[in-house]
């Protein structure tokens, strides 16, 4: 029973940073992984479809990493949350601008979003017997939404740890790295980074302006490399 | 803006102890407020009906008290947690014992409930301007949940505040008071006990043998009062 506890969950978005922290979880774990990703009403939906191809990939490697656990709460969202214009088709999604420097939170902020799934994933955590929650959140290069913030995450931690019958620990290996060093991660750790998608707009092909296509431009550019999701479309 | 948010949230089950805690809320609180209810595929379902009936009342005296925001999570809580007695007919619910004397977490805990339902309300808190979320939890004549514990409200108030856009207080009036206590309070404030449901069992009657009824009638019986609910099933 104790042995069993050391299985892993990894959130899975579908987009860059969720995939490099599987992939650091893939490599770094020894025990069974359970993939969880979430249908919450994302205007970009279309990222769930990615987060399966980026677990598949991980599965065709080994059955250790289980099949994605794909859970639908819009309805949740949808009686929660109206103001954030990542789940409401009628509000516009802003062009990218440099939030961190005027301590704004823009309109994509999703209220609740990360307490939520991190408290999904402890009851999960809870019934499958796993000590460690993945999540990739980052407080660098990132939109400045407040549940990415270390702060939170130690909270939530606690939280979690006291709220359910055992410890279970929340690890951020991307909390303080650049786009950039993401990037590098991903390539250290073979993550599927072709399959990712982070465009909020989710159309056919990311649209290069939203702050998600932005801090992953950045992140490749400061990189010194090509983005292999945009080299597959191009290649298409 | 600012005003708003003294908007409150109150967490109503159905139960003896939300229903005082909606009462306490209703008395000291001058802005609105805002009940909330789940059904989370909980045995004891008949609960939400008396937590409709316990909200009535209080809107009936004040249209401060908004109509009860019932938010289902069946589906999520089926998809997530097998374990609980509580949410699983097939399994027996156990008769009460002593809990705290073994530090025995009895098979009726939900894991990951309060964190879930905390999560939830934060969420909603934020779309409302809400800065108080009353819930009626209590650590002394209770079954040894940890999701009820001074230290996970704690942790959780914590991470509601860092991550969500403005403060949040979690309010807990009950937590140090005994189940004789809790219904003088009740009787203070005025609360309609008799609407209120507790048995986990949801029978056509309280069994009178699961560790709610126990616990609800060793608190009455330690304040010297008969239970206005079984007084009324009693004259039925």
């Amino acid at each position: 029973m104790a042995g069993q506890k050391s299985n892993t969950i990894v959130l899975v978005s579908g987009g860059l940073d969720s995939a490099v922290c599987l992939s650091i979880a893939f490599h770094k774990e020894q025990r069974d992984i359970y993939p969880v990703s979430f249908f919450y009403g994302q205007r970009h939906a279309k990222e769930c479809f990615h987060a399966d191809a980026v677990v598949q990939h991980f599965r065709n490697q080994s059955p250790r990493v289980k099949a994605l656990e794909f859970i639908r709460i819009k309805n949740l969202f949808d009686q929660l949350v109206s103001s954030s214009s990542l789940t409401d088709s009628t509000k516009k999604i802003p062009d990218h601008f440099p939030y961190q420097d005027n301590n704004t939170i823009p309109s994509t902020f999703v209220p609740g979003r990360n307490i939520i799934f991190l408290a999904c994933m402890a009851a999960y955590a809870e019934e499958i017997e796993a000590g460690k929650i993945y999540i990739g959140v980052n407080a660098l290069d990132y939109s400045g939404y407040p549940d990415c913030r270390p702060a939170f995450i130690k909270a939530m931690q606690e939280a979690i740890s006291f709220g359910t019958t055992f410890p279970k620990f929340l690890i951020t290996p991307l909390l303080a790295l650049t786009k950039a060093e993401i990037v590098k991660e991903g390539l250290k750790y073979n993550a599927p980074i072709k399959y990712t998608w982070s465009c909020y707009r989710g159309g056919a092909v990311p649209c290069g302006t939203c702050d998600s296509c932005k801090l992953r431009a950045k992140g490749f550019e400061a990189a010194g490399i090509k983005d292999p999701a945009l080299e597959e479309i191009n290649n298409d």
